[in-house]
C-alpha cells in the first residue's frame, strides 16, 4: 500500500486561467498537517480520456486520491462519471439525495432543473460525502484494495467545509495522519537567502526538523517543519534549531511567521515609550502606511510630512534652500535636516527621514535611480546612510525596498 | 509532433501548502491568450526522482514543456540538474553569466558567494535565458526534436518579465500561436459586480468577443476578448463592444489595463494644469503611496500631512482644537477643515483630507470602525462625504477601500 496522496483538480477554467486555484494550496496545507506525504499535484480538464490518463499513472503509486472540481450539474463536468468508467462500475442514484436536493433549492427560492438529477448518482460501491452547503455531493471510495478515492466540488467553501467534517475523520480513521507537522516561519531582512543559507547549512541538512530557505520581496526566510505525534513534541523537536539559527543570524533575524519590520519597530518603540515621526519623499507615504498597518500604531506615531516639493521641504522642515541648491535634494545633507525638522515639528524621539529617486525618470550619472539617503535623528543625535538600488527593479519595487531597508535600519537602533 | 503545451511547477513549498501557485494562473492565462491548447499541469516536489517521473510521461504527449521554479543557488533547487540527467547531457557553465551575476549582486552591496555560481550552469545544448531582474537565469530548450523546454525561476515578477519578453517570441517564432487572441480590461469603481453583469448582460453572452465580468478589492473588471488571426483584426472585434460597454456604465468606468484610479487622477490634474496636497489619518500615507506610484507625479503632487496625532492637526493643520475636542476627529467638520488647512499651507489648487476609523480598536457605536469622512477643498470650495465599510473587511482592507474611494471621488469632480 502507498502512503500518500496525490490531488487531482478537474476543470477547464484552472488550465484558462480563470481561476486561481487555491483548492490545491488548501488540500497541501491540510496534508501537510496530517503527516500525509503529498509528492504530486495535477490539474486536467474535463475530460473523460484525460482523467482516464491521470488516473492510469496516479492509481499506480499513491493510496489516496483526493479530486476536487467537474461535480457540477453540467454536462461537462465528468469527475465521478470518469472515475466509474475508468474502475468500470456503473452510475448509481443513491436514495434520499434527490429530495435532499430538492429541499436545499427550495428553501433558495430555486425550482430543481431536471438536469440536477445528475448529481445524485455516484460510481456503484462508492459512499456519499454530504455538502452541507450546495448540491454536489462527493465521495468516500475504496476503490481498490489499498485505493482510497476522495471527491470534492470545486467550491472553496463546501470543499473546505467537506473535508473538515467528513474527510479527515475518515483519514484518520484508516489510520492515517497519525503524524502532525508544525512549523514556523523566521524571518530576516539584510541578508541574501544564499548568505544565510550557506551560515546555517549544516541545519538545512537537518531530517526533523527540516529547514528550508525562501526570498520573498527583498526579504529572506527559513521555514522550520517538524513531524511529530503531536503538535507540542513537534514544537520541541523545532525550538533548538529555532534558538540555534537566531544565534547564527544575530541581528539579521527580526520575527517568526507574521510578525513585520513595521511591527517590531512598533514593539521598540513602545517599550521605549517613544514616538515616531516622517518625513517622507520618493516613498510618498508607504513608510506610513506600513508604520500605521499595525494596529495601535497610534501610541506611537505622531505622523509625518510627504515633502514632494521642494518648497515643502524648506517651509515645513526647515530645509534650508541654499543646502536644496548646493546639494540637491538626494543627499544626505538633505535627508539630515528632513529627520531633525520633522523631530523638531513633530516633537518626536524620532525623526526618519527618506530622499532617493525611485524613476523610471530623474536619474543622472551621478545620482542614479534607485539611490535613496536615508536619515536618522533620535535622542543621542543624528546618522545618515545611502542605498544603492538596482535601477532595473523598477519603481515600485524600488520603493519596497527603499520603505523597507528604512524600517530595517530603525529596528538596529536600540 | 505534439501542439500543446504543459505547465510544470517545481517546489516542495507548493506541496507543503505554503504558496499558493499564482504561477500555474499566469501561465495558463498566457498560454490560452496565444492560442496555445493546455491540457496538463503538474507540481511536483524538489526530487530528481520524482521530476524524471514526471518527464517520462510529459515528454510523450506535449510540444512544450514550461517548467517554473527549482532554479535558485541551494542544494535542493534542482530543476536544471534533474533535465540534464534526464536527457543524459551534462550540466555546463556559460561564459558570461558569473561576471554578470556578480555585477548584479554587487550593485545591491552584497558579495556573490560561491555557491552561487551553481546558478550560472545549464543543461549543455541549451540557450540561456536571460533574467533581467534576479540572479537565476532559465533557459531554451529543443531537448529532443519537436519537443521544446523552457525553465522560469518560480519569483513570479522575474517570471512574467522573462516570459514575455523572451519566451512568448520564442514561441512565436517557432510557429506557434498562429491564432492570437487578444484583450482589454475594462475598469470601474463605484458600481458592484452584480449590478455591472445585469447592465451589460446581453454582451456577457457574445462569443467574439467574449465579455467576464471579475471583482478584485473593490474594483469590479470587465475583461473583453477575441480571437483572430491578428492581433489589429482582434482589436477590431473588441472596438465596438469596448465603446458599448463604456456608453452604458458612464462614469463608474474610470480606464482600461493598467490605468489606475491614481493615474486618472494624475492625468485630470496634469490637464488642468492643477496640483494636489493631501492630509492623511486612518490611511497613514496610503493615498499618498497611491498617487505617488505614478511616475511624473511630482508635477502635480506637492506632498501631505500625515497628521496621525490631534495635535498635528491642530498645529500643522490648523484644525481648531475646540471643534476636535466638540465633535472628535472623525467627523465631517474635522475633514473639511484638514483639506482646507492643507490646501492653505501647500498652495495646492486641491486639498483632500480623510479622517476614519480602519480598526480593529477604536470603534463606538456612534462611530464605529469602517466610518471615514472625506472632504475636499478645491477651486469651488469644499465638500464632505461619509463612507461606511463592513468591519469585517479589516483594517487593511478598509484603508484601502478608503484610499480608492478617496481617488474615485475626486476623479469625478472636474
Amino acid at each position: 500500500m502507498n502512503h500518500n496522496a496525490e490531488v487531482i483538480c478537474v476543470g477547464s477554467e484552472l488550465l484558462l486561467g480563470q481561476i486561481l486555484n487555491t483548492n490545491a494550496q488548501f488540500l497541501a496545507t491540510e496534508l501537510a498537517q496530517l503527516g500525509i506525504p503529498h509528492y504530486l499535484q495535477t490539474v486536467v480538464g474535463d475530460n473523460e480520456a484525460r482523467i482516464h490518463q491521470v488516473l492510469a499513472q496516479a492509481t499506480q503509486r499513491t493510496g489516496v486520491l483526493i479530486f476536487t472540481g467537474g461535480l457540477g450539474p453540467t454536462a461537462d463536468d465528468l469527475t465521478h462519471e470518469s472515475l466509474a468508467s475508468f474502475f468500470g462500475v456503473p452510475m448509481t442514484e443513491q436514495p434520499g439525495l434527490w429530495e435532499d436536493l430538492v429541499a436545499k433549492l427550495t428553501v433558495r427560492g430555486r425550482p430543481p432543473t431536471p438536469t440536477q438529477r445528475k448529481q445524485c448518482a455516484i460510481p456503484q460501491g462508492a459512499t456519499v460525502l454530504p455538502n452541507p452547503w450546495g448540491t454536489a455531493v462527493g465521495i468516500l471510495w475504496e476503490a481498490q484494495p489499498g485505493l482510497h478515492i476522495l471527491t470534492f466540488p470545486g467550491v472553496p467553501r463546501e470543499m473546505h467545509a467537506m473535508w473538515r467534517e467528513t474527510a479527515v475523520p475518515y483519514l484518520q480513521g484508516l489510520g492515517w495522519g497519525a503524524q502532525v507537522f508544525a512549523s514556523e516561519t523566521l524571518r530576516f531582512w539584510g541578508i541574501s537567502e544564499a548568505a544565510l543559507a550557506e551560515k546555517v547549512a549544516p541545519l538545512l541538512q537537518g531530517g526533523n526538523p527540516t529547514v528550508a530557505p525562501y526570498a520573498k520581496q527583498g526579504e529572506v526566510h527559513l521555514r522550520v517543519t517538524a513531524a511529530a505525534p503531536n503538535v507540542a513534541m513537534a514544537q520541541a523537536l523545532m525550538d533548538p534549531v529555532i534558538r540555534e539559527i537566531q544565534q547564527i543570524a544575530g541581528a539579521d533575524y527580526f520575527g517568526k511567521n507574521e510578525t513585520t519590520l513595521a511591527a517590531v519597530v512598533g514593539e521598540l518603540l513602545t517599550s521605549h515609550g517613544q514616538t515616531l515621526a516622517l518625513a517622507e519623499t520618493c516613498t510618498g507615504g508607504l513608510v506610513g502606511q506600513l508604520i500605521t498597518s499595525v494596529p495601535g500604531s497610534s501610541r506611537y506615531f505622531l505622523g509625518g510630512v510627504l515633502a514632494y516639493d521642494n518648497r515643502i521641504k524648506a517651509t515645513f522642515l526647515g530645509v534650508d534652500p541654499h543646502l536644496l541648491n548646493e546639494v540637491g535634494a538626494v543627499s544626505p545633507e538633505v535627508a539630515l535636516q528632513m529627520a531633525q525638522g520633522v523631530r523638531d515639528q513633530f516633537h518626536s524621539d524620532w525623526g526618519l527621514a527618506l530622499t532617493g529617486i525611485s524613476g523610471p525618470g530623474g536619474g543622472t550619472a551621478a545620482k542614479p535611480v534607485g539611490l535613496v539617503y536615508m536619515a536618522l535623528v533620535g535622542p543621542k543625535g543624528g546618522i545618515t546612510q545611502e542605498r544603492r538600488f538596482w535601477p532595473n527593479h523598477g519603481r515600485e519595487f524600488i520603493r519596497w525596498l527603499t520603505a523597507h531597508s528604512a524600517l530595517d535600519w530603525l529596528r538596529r537602533q536600540w
